[in-house]
């Protein structure tokens, strides 16, 4: 099938490119190093590629994709990095301890009761290293793990995402405030002992020392397919991901498409357009007016008509794979295979 | 079950400010002067309440929200108020006729192209009235009337939406904004010719004269659950939509809820947030910092603990309903029933 023939909004994803992402990556943080973070893309087929590119333990932001994650047989190393309190979910996880190896961030007294109480084996303690997110105070981490495992919990170690230093953009400034926060994690790490030090992101990944004594895994996510906001850090990864859209009508001065908000994350604003784009040709890139709902509109370029498709390059990944059921694997102009995204929801 | 007990984040309907909300609606445009629009809910169960308060002519943006309308026995009088050029999609629309009726927007020579070879019976021109979006120019209207006719087909009238003047905060300079929109899309009926002329929404729902010789019918949607931005127009609905979290992690200045950007549409901007509240109590807002994927950050209230609900109101209630698959109906604190959000995707 062509990427024309497609039935549009369409999430497809660039298999050269793709693949060029996971070997960059893999190169820099090979197996172990790389925990890949599964809230990028929701997608267990897209895991099994970081699988077979050799990073067999991942990262996830809610029980959904971690019970999925085991069902779909890439239960090796699984670490819920964000805390829940939820009874229900934590009973489910702890019985998928059973086929996989299911490990539960923790920062406070009341995550470490819920834990424990629904039987969960492994946990991590989640530091705050700056960005006021979860994460408990570096002081208090080693008092928790000890709680921890006075209840029969093994505690495997420390993760702080230093999510606030993920956009900035002079790197000497940035490498410089890693260290700071990653300073505040080893802290934490020296009193709370066990083999992992789980840290960074896409933003960071080449930020940190990863090894003995420092970070032991980076938790990045968006370098597979990319987005407009992480592409302007100059990072050695290709946009490998795009919405095709169908221009559905033309006036004296816009055209409009059929990817509208309810196609895109929308929170680090709107997408990039091009016109007469491929995955190998940038085309013609227009000026976004808007979107709405169901609509991009955008300044017309000569020559454009109703009927003719457009290449559309999210701004922010994440969320705009959680709009999607579906990424159409292109190789080419040619289709050649379809993902389910099937780890939406909680 | 109570509230407390739903897994977060959760949809939430309060039927009470639900249901005065269809009254206060049907009281001011009964029957068919309303064609509510299901994009603002993708949920055939909210639709079967807007019908059973008059309401049997529903307006949709995508063709999946009409396939599934007439699925569920909501198909007396569908529009698709919204191009396409989908051959499949517009062959199954076609199919569909037989057991619903469907209507179909069209702007241009391709789109009526489009429409009759896939069989489709009866279309609406669709007229721009100042906003940049589709629409044909309201001079061109008469003549792609004409030649739907002179194919077979059968032309209902004109649709014209005037989007861009749903925020005017003055509602002096917004009355006659909406009268100068209208004007044209009047001038354009007059050459089209047909029974219906569609228009308006949420913010200008009572700026219309309804009736014989001006507007059959008003589309809006968003008025049946609200959002913070249709709030700031002081229109005489209620809030009936939230998402209720849950706080997962507590700061020296913040605490973090699971009610992150994927449970919210977020190109309005930020949700508000409030702690102790219920469907019938405001409770304390509390300043909303940041949202990440799966996070909500907002400044610590006093007394704030970890396991504690929010209530969450969305800016954008349309793309809010898109990211959920339930929505959870409430009475007071007490969960009374779920509905599926059916009626997602493309």
């Amino acid at each position: 099938m062509h990427i024309r023939e497609l039935p549009t909004p369409a999430l497809i994803i660039d298999v050269t490119a793709f693949q060029r992402n996971l070997v960059t990556m893999a190169t820099m943080l090979p197996g172990r190093a790389l925990r890949p973070h599964v809230k990028a893309h929701k997608c267990t087929s897209l895991a099994g590629a970081q699988a077979a590119a050799g990073h067999r333990a991942f990262t996830c932001a809610t029980p959904r994709e971690l019970v999925g994650m085991a069902a779909a047989g890439l239960g090796d190393d699984l670490l819920l990095a964000n805390e829940t309190l939820d009874p229900t979910r934590l009973q489910v996880l702890a019985a998928a301890q059973e086929a996989a190896s299911i490990t539960i961030a923790i920062d406070s007294e009341a995550t470490l009761a819920a834990a424990r109480t629904a039987g969960i084996h492994r946990v991590l303690i989640d530091v705050n290293v700056g960005m006021p997110r979860c994460g408990c105070s570096p002081e208090h981490a080693g008092r928790l793990a000890d709680e921890a495992r006075r209840a029969g919990i093994e505690v495997r170690g420390v993760m702080g995402y230093e999510g606030h230093l993920m956009m900035v953009a002079d790197r000497a400034e940035q490498r410089a405030k890693v260290e700071s926060a990653m300073a505040l994690l080893l802290a934490a790490h020296a009193d709370v002992g066990g083999e992992i030090v789980s840290a960074g992101g896409t933003g960071t990944h080449d930020l940190h020392t990863v090894g003995p004594g420092g970070v032991t895994e980076i938790q990045a996510g968006s370098y597979a397919l990319m987005d407009t906001q992480y592409s302007t850090l100059g990072l050695p990864f290709e946009q490998a991901c795009f919405v095709v859209g169908t221009i559905i009508s033309v006036g004296p001065k816009h055209a409009v498409a059929d990817v509208g908000l309810k196609a895109l994350g929308m929170d680090h604003g709107n997408p990039n357009v091009a016109v007469r784009a491929g995955v190998d040709d940038p085309g013609t890139a227009a000026d976004v007016w808007f979107c709405s709902d169901e609509h991009l509109t955008f300044a017309k370029v000569a020559g454009a008509f109703v009927g003719e498709r457009v290449f559309v390059t999210p701004a922010h990944i994440d969320p705009t794979m959680a709009l999607h059921d579906t990424a159409w694997l292109v190789c080419g102009d040619e289709v050649i295979d379809r993902w389910p995204i099937d780890l939406r929801g909680w």
